[in-house]
């Protein structure tokens, strides 16, 4: 069989995807079979331009510094790999005598496992290929979360603590778009910042309920009315019955990616949007709105220390599962007590090109906020040292000249 | 002498402002001759209409708790008082019995400070007048740096870290638009962000230098044949030759506050325009934008703690200075060695609404970098426990088949 390891990393970067790779290059090379261990630069890109890294060659010391850093220490790719793609990624496993292929990804990047792992089996060629999970917006079937997205939702979480705090000493409506096409949980993380009842965010818009612009107007008034100040979640991905984001309804041009999605990170136009129609139609002058862009993924310095040791084990896990099993598959996480986790080899199939999105025991009925089952399932991930916000007790003085 | 003190906030939050409310409050509570401590809600507007918290009866734990929360803890007012508006206050401080009056904030409430110190002194009302600084603008005439401003610095450092970590992964244009009207500091602290001479941010621009639509155009093409990226760092107050604000050259409506400035922090407008220049003009598909909004101001757990440790200690000179002194003032922060600061009390019309911009030493001759001593000026700001990105070493595989 052929003994050379090559480990790549696909779609967008996380805090700690390089976890995942360190633990899938280290535990590689423990292993006596093992000749050599490859990355390959900008995931399936590098494979098929064969632009690998020895990552043999690497000490310990330097791939324990670089599992520390946020984003993809080997490259990223946005390519999604079709029939024939996959085909020269095979050509090109094979020129190299690769007998282990690890991909680190989200649903797009285990599929390109799942199509490399059939033309592998067709071709009669010895190959274990084990997708790695890895994505932000926590939409991946089988697993009870995935690496990536608790360190995220840290972001989220402490943006939420500051803005909210923020807010309250400058009244008015803040409006913070967080991460997320199809999956809430990233924006629905907004609500673990909450620690008084009259903390924001007061309202959280999801993408797994329907958003209408008129009931937005009105729950904001209705917060302003209780509040003297709102603070709001949006979910990037909000659409409307039809299933049309609203930032479509809007934006002038659309620029789509190779996927075929619609561009909706990288630009302010949905805060934009929703602020100027808070401030037409509900006459509320201070309205402000921030996109939490690529900050959310990739701030350096915010990180859950359960989603590094996470990511670093399914790494590890990976790379057992290739050398002493005989099946190909996608590493999941499984949810075993408060808090503990353990880790299974599900069938690629069973993974690939799936979407989870929020279940409805997490979305209260009113479909602006989350339930405790939603904090109770979030809060062991974000991990230890969370910061927590104080205020001053409400000793009033009596007035002397407004009695 | 009256014998009650009085602290308030003002202007924009930042993350330490609670420490120099908390370092006069506990220092006011030293001494004998004080008998209350006020706090004023929402700053000069709640002198005004007489909201007062009892801060003598809160804890010295609750208030080591408050001082490391972020924001401010006391609510705060963009009010800009005029001379009607600081009789008012006089006012109520007046039928108080206040003897020491604390106003933490930019210059601005410097300058409120020195209208009712006029004013009490016009009446021969006893009152010790003093400003403590704080704005994360940086831009305070007489002070080496302010309060707020190395917390804010450390988080645009982080976030360029890790947008350049993201933007390497997937290579492209990232625009990150940073706060700061006039002065370029915060702008400017991206550059600490870098470590390899390829990192970005390639290019800074700032709004002590005249910005040219053309110019950074063929700046960001140069950078990316030369890097195959580009990463920048905006100032949201970048303006053309004639001053004019280049957010506002393509805004359709200009909303301004209440002291006439424009409106530039709360929108995606800036960053959405350069990135929609940037595809239209040089053809650059991949082109994203970040504006850094609020979160740069009160992010929850991304603390300098020189800074902390400094806005403390302003807080408590500030009392020291009044107690001691027959003189009202400004505290300001003077560098005495690398790193150590002192501080003195200067007369309040030293920094009274004047604005401080980036000396020329801190600039690049190409305009679009910050030099070496803009580097040292800032490091020991930054504080302990600043994150660091680690890379792979580059041991290439020969390739097989592309030989």
């Amino acid at each position: 069989m052929a003994n050379k390891v090559l480990v790549a990393q696909g779609g967008g970067p996380t805090a700690v995807i390089n976890q995942s790779m360190v633990g899938a290059v280290l535990e590689s090379r423990k292993f006596r079979n093992v000749e050599l261990v490859y990355g390959a630069f900008h995931g399936v890109r590098g494979i098929v331009d064969e632009e690998f890294l020895d990552l043999t060659q690497e000490t310990s010391h330097n791939l324990e510094l670089v599992a520390q850093t946020p984003s993809s220490a080997l490259g990223s790719t946005r390519d999604k790999p079709d029939l024939k793609y996959c085909q020269e990624i095979f050509k090109v496993l094979k020129a190299h005598e690769i007998g282990y292929f690890f991909y680190i990804g989200g649903n797009d990047s285990s599929d390109t496992v799942r199509i490399v792992s059939e033309e592998a089996q067709k071709a009669n060629y010895d190959l274990r290929c084990i997708h790695i999970p890895k994505t932000i917006d926590n939409d991946l079937v089988e697993n009870d979360h995935t690496p990536g997205f608790p360190s995220a939702a840290r972001f989220v979480a402490q943006s939420f603590m500051g803005a909210n705090l923020d807010n309250w000493a400058l009244p008015g409506v803040y409006i913070g778009v967080v991460m997320g096409r199809h999956a809430g949980f990233l924006t629905a993380a907004a609500a673990l910042g909450k620690k008084f009842p009259d903390d924001g965010p007061h309202l959280i818009y999801l993408p797994e309920r329907v958003f209408d612009i008129d009931r937005f107007l009105a729950d904001v008034k209705a917060t302003m009315e209780r509040y003297g100040r709102c603070v709001v979640a949006v979910s990037e991905g909000i659409h409307d019955a039809e299933g049309t984001p609203i930032v479509v309804k809007l934006a002038k041009e659309v620029e789509k990616d190779a996927h075929g999605n619609v561009q909706l990170s990288g630009t302010g136009q949905l805060a934009d949007m929703l602020c100027d129609e808070i401030k037409n139609k509900l006459g509320i002058k201070r309205v402000r709105g921030d996109t939490f862009g690529y900050l959310q993924r990739s701030f350096v310095g915010c990180v859950s220390d359960v989603d590094q040791r996470e990511a670093r084990e399914v790494g590890e896990k990976a790379v057992q599962y290739a050398m002493w099993g005989k099946q190909d598959g996608s590493v999941v996480i499984e949810r075993t007590g408060f808090y503990s986790v353990d880790y299974r080899l599900a069938p690629l199939e069973a993974v690939a090109g799936k979407t989870k999105v929020m279940p409805d025991e997490f979305i209260t009925a009113s479909g602006t906020d989350v339930t405790d089952a939603f904090r109770l399932y979030l809060r062991p991930l974000l991990g230890s040292g969370m910061p927590d916000a104080y205020r001053l007790r409400q000793n009033l003085v009596e007035k002397v000249l407004k009695k």
